[in-house]
C-alpha cells in the first residue's frame, strides 16, 4: 500500500486537520503522525476500549487541560499515569500556577528563590506546601469512608473533592473513568500517605487489589486500543493489563526515546508483537517526537474528524 | 519575562496558526516552536537578509514544494543545501516520483527490485538513470555559455532549464535567489560532473570563487537571520558566511540532534554566541524535533501572520 | 579548572582503568565518563551512603552479575529498581537463560515460536511459566511468616530463597542491602501477587510502609550519593528519598535520554539543584550514553582504583 | 546464530580487549560494539581496502592522535573528513592547544575572552589568527608547484609541510594515504583559499578532479570496507566512492543519530543494502553511541588482537 510523496504547500488559514492530512503525503515522521491519527480514529469507530497513558511532566506542560477534555468527551476509557501528574493536577485544580522558564536557568539561583525546575517549567515551593496541607484533609475524607482502598478508588475519591473542569481527576471522577497509578508512593504524595498512615495505622493502600481492578477494565472479547504518551511504568502497565486480556488490537506510541537501549520508553509497537502485547493483525504506529508538539496535532485532527461525523460532542 | 503555563483545549476546526499561538503557553519544545515563529517574523519585519539551509533528505520528504514556495514568496534570500537535494529537486521537476515506504522494509528485496531507501522513502534506480541522461545535456548548455563556473552560477543555470513551479532550483532562478552547495560533488551529480569533465578538460567548477559569492550575499551593515533545518555543512556554511559579515542577528535552528556529542548538527544557538556567530543581543531559538513536523507548523503560522499584515502575497 | 585536550594513543594491552584515565583528556562525553568515575570514588572515600538505581532492561542485558557483585563488594547501600528486573533476576537465579537476538527480528515469527523480545534480547514464554509456578511457592513462604509486608521486606524474603552468587536479590539479602521497588505490581509479578491475594485475602503488600523504610535508609547528617542508571521511577524514587533527608551530596546520572522533553529520564544533575535534590556544592556528573557500554567502563575503573588502595576486596 | 546472555563480572586490572570480548555476551549496544570489532578485524584480515571517515569535532576532541596512529599503522587506506578537522589538525601540529571546558559555559563571557566553544571544548581566537598567517605561506608553496590542484593533492602537500607524529595530515602524507574533503571551502580554510585566489587568479582547487581520484582509490575486484564515525558528507562521500566501485563488503557505522529522521547521519548499514551501497552478504554493524567513548574501545581491541597475531606493528 505504498503511495507517492506529495509536495507540501502553504495555504492561508489552513486548519490543523488539513495539515495533518497533508502530512500523510510526506516522508519520515510526518507519515507516522498521520497514521497515528488514522489508528486512533479506527479504534474509536470500531468501539475499542481505549487505554490512555502519559507521564507526569506532560501534565505539568499544560497538556493537562486537553487530557481532562479527552476524558470528558469519552474518547478514552482507562487512564494510567505516574504520581507526579496526580500531584500537579491537584495543585492546579486548587489554584496553583506553574511558570514557563528556561532549560538554561541558573539552578542555584532558582533554589534560593524557592523554585523547582522541570525542564523549562518552574513550580514554587509554596505550591508543594499548600498541597501538603490540602492532602491531609483530603485523605481524611477518604479514610472516613474506607480504611483499605485500592489506588484507583483513592484517586476517584480525590477527584470527587475537586471542582475544576480542566482537572484530570475531576473529569475522571465525573465521567467514571478509572485512573491507575502503579507507583503511587513515588512523589510528595507518597510522603503524605506515609505521614497519614503514621496516625492511622489501619489505613491501607492496596496496590495488589488494583491489579485486579486494572484487568477488570477490559475483557478478552472486547477490542482494545492504547494511546501511550512517553514511556515508563504508565505505558508498561497499560500494555500489561491489555496483555492479560488477550493483547491490544490498536496501538499508538508517541515517544522521544529510541529502541536502541532496550528501554520500555523506546520500545516500539513492532517489538510489542513478539509479546503478544499487540495482536498480529493490529493497527499500530510508533511516532518519534516530543509530545507537546505531536499529540495536539494528532488529537485535534482526530477530534475534528469525529465531530464532523457526529461521533463526538462539539465543544 | 516568564509567563504562566496555560491548559491547552481543543476547539473544532482550529487553524495551524492558532495552535502555534497556544503552544506558546505550553512547556518543553512547544514553547520553543512558538518562539521560533516569533524570531522568524521579527527577522522578516526588520528587513533582515535571511539564510535558509536544509539537508537533502528534507527535499526527498516532500517539503520541497514548501521550500520552493518560500523562495517564490521572497521569504528567504540565500539558500544553502547539499547536493542530494539538488539532484532530487531536478528529478522531481523532470517528472520522477518517490514512494512512501517503511523504515522496516526488507532492504535486500528492495535492492533486487531496483528501489533505493532513504528512511521510509523509496527512489527508483530508473530515476537515477534518467537523471544521468538529462544531466549530460544540461551541463552541455552551461558549458557552452561558460567554461569556469562557480557552484551557485551552475545551479542558477540548471534552474533556468527547469519548468516546475514546485522546484527549488526553478524558483531560485526565477526569483534571483542564490543556492550554495559547498560539497557539490558529494552525490550522483559529482559523478556526472566528473564524466563531463573527462570530455571537457577545461570545464572547471570553482568552489573557491563561490566562497566570494557567499560573502557577497550580505554585508556588515545589514541585519542577518538564519533558518537552519538540520545540520551538517549546509547549516555550517550559512553560519560561516554570516560570521564573516559580522554574525547573525536572528537564528532559528530546527534539528533532531543534541549538543552532547559536539557535532555541528546538534550545536545550539547558545554555543554560536561564543563564536560571535550570533550577536550577543540576537533573537534565537533552538527547537529539537523532526523537521517534517515542526517546520510546516512554524512556517504556516509565520506566513499566515505575514499575510494578515499584508507583508506577503496571499497564495 | 580547565585543562588541555590530550591526543589519545593506543598502547598494546591497555587496561580499562588506564583508558578511562585517558578519557579525562578528551572532549564531549569522554570527559564526563571520567568525571563520573571521580565522583563515585569521592562518594565512596568520604563514606557516603550510596543509592544505586537501574531499570529492568539492564538486568536483562547481563549487567545483572555486575550489579550483584557491587552489592557483594559493599559498594552500594540502597537499591531501587523496577519489577521487571526483580522478575528476571529470579528467573536467571532459577536457571533460565536469555538469548541475544536482533533489534530487527521478525516479531510475528518470534511470537509464534514463543519468544518475547526486549530490544535485541529474547525471553522464552517457558521462562515466564516456570516463574509463575515458583512464585506461588515463594510467596507462600513469605506469607507464612508475615501477612502484611512492605515491598522491601518481601524482596528480602525472596532473596533468602535463592542461591545464586550472581543474583541481585540473593546478594542483597546476604549483605543486608534493601531493595526498593515502588511499582511492584507493574509486571508478571503483579499478576502473581494478585492471584495469591485471591486465595489469601489478608495478604497485604504495604507500599506506604515502604516509604518509611526508604527514608530510614539514610539520615540528614550522613553524606549521600546516587548512581542512577537510566531514568523512570527508580531514579526518581532514590532522589526523593534523599531529598527528604536533606538532598544528595554526590550524583552520577547515566542515561540515553536528553533533557529537552522535560522527562525524569533525561533530567540532569544541573536541574536537580533547583529542587535541592542535589546540594549546591555537590559533585555531580551527567553522562549521555548507553549503560551497557558506559557503566562497565566507569565501574571497572572505580573498582580497580579502590582495590589498589585496599578499599575494596580483590575479587 | 543466537547465543546466551552472560553475566558480566569485574576482574581487577581487566584489559580493554577483554572487556570488549565480554561485551559480546551482553545485550543492547554492547553486542553491537563487539560485532563492530569483529567486522573490522575481518575486513583487515581479508585484505579489504578500508575507507575511514570522521567529522571535524572528533579531531577537536583529542581522537586526532589515534586517527594519525591508525594511518601510521596502515589500518586504513582512504580518509574522508570535513574541513574543520583539517584546520584543527594543522593548528595542533603548529603548537596550538584546545581546552576542555563545559557544555554549560557562559557563551557571552567566552566570546568576550576570545574563546570559541565546540560542545565542551574551547578554541582561542588567537589559534585562528596564527592559522591564517600560516596558511598564506603554506598555500604559496603549493601554488609554486602547481596551479590547478585537486583537494586530495592539496592536503597531501600541506601534510608534507608539517612535522608532528600525532598529525593526521603528516601521517597521511608520510604513509601515502589520500585524504578527501568534499566541502573544502566550508571553514576558515575556505576563506583563506578565497583570499589567496584573489591574489592568484589562476589558482584552481579542482573538486571534480578529486571525484576521479576518489574512485581510483579502489576498484571493482577489491574487497572494500568502511569505518564511518559520525555522519554527514564524509560518511556519504566514502559510501558513494565505494558504490561506484561495486559497493562495500564490510561496514561499521558509529553514530549518535537515529534513523527516524531519514538523515545520512542516522542511516543504518541495513538501509545501505537497498542502495547496493553494502553488498548483500556484507558484514556490517551499526552502533549508536558517542564516538569518543565507543571508538577507542573498539579500535584498542582490534589493534590488540591484530598485534597479538603479528598483523600490525607493536607501538
Amino acid at each position: 500500500m505504498k503511495h507517492y510523496v506529495e509536495d507540501l504547500k502553504w495555504e492561508k488559514g489552513m486548519s490543523v486537520n488539513k495539515l495533518v492530512e497533508e502530512m500523510g503525503g510526506l516522508g519520515f515522521q510526518s507519515v507516522h503522525l498521520n497514521k497515528a491519527k488514522d489508528v486512533i480514529i479506527k479504534m474509536k469507530k470500531n468501539g475499542a476500549k481505549i487505554y490512555f497513558t502519559f507521564t507526569s511532566n506532560m501534565v505539568t506542560s499544560g497538556l493537562r487541560g486537553l487530557f481532562a477534555q479527552l476524558i470528558k468527551l469519552n474518547l478514552v476509557d482507562v487512564v494510567v499515569t505516574t504520581v507526579g501528574g496526580i500531584e500537579e493536577d491537584i495543585m492546579r485544580a486548587q489554584g496553583e500556577k506553574f511558570l514557563v522558564g528556561s532549560f538554561k536557568a541558573d539552578d542555584f539561583g532558582l533554589h534560593e528563590k524557592g523554585f523547582n525546575r522541570v525542564g523549562n517549567l518552574l513550580i514554587k515551593n509554596e505550591s508543594y506546601e499548600k498541597f501538603e496541607t490540602n492532602m491531609k484533609q483530603m485523605l481524611k475524607k477518604v479514610y472516613d469512608k474506607k480504611k483499605r482502598v485500592s489506588v484507583s478508588e483513592l484517586l476517584k475519591e480525590l477527584g470527587s473533592q475537586l471542582k475544576d473542569e480542566n482537572s484530570i481527576l475531576y473529569q475522571a471522577h465525573k465521567n467514571n473513568i478509572p485512573i491507575f497509578c502503579p507507583a503511587i508512593t513515588d512523589g510528595a504524595f507518597g510522603f503524605h500517605l506515609y505521614l497519614f498512615q503514621q496516625d492511622h495505622k489501619d489505613f491501607i493502600v492496596d496496590v495488589v487489589q488494583d491489579f485486579f481492578n486494572l484487568i477488570c477494565t477490559t475483557d478478552q472479547d472486547e477490542l482494545k486500543g492504547l494511546i501511550a504518551l512517553g514511556g515508563g511504568v504508565s505505558k508498561h502497565h497499560a500494555i500489561l493489563g491489555a496483555l492479560i486480556n488477550g493483547g491490544l488490537d490498536y496501538a499508538v506510541y508517541l515517544t522521544t526515546s529510541h529502541s536502541s537501549s532496550g528501554s520500555m520508553s523506546g520500545a516500539t509497537t513492532k517489538e510489542a508483537k513478539s509479546w503478544g502485547k499487540i495482536k498480529d493483525d493490529a493497527s499500530a504506529s510508533t511516532l518519534i517526537g516530543e509530545v507537546t508538539i505531536t499529540f495536539p496535532l494528532i488529537i485535534f485532527s482526530v477530534l475534528d474528524q469525529l465531530a464532523e461525523e457526529g461521533l463526538i460532542k462539539n465543544e
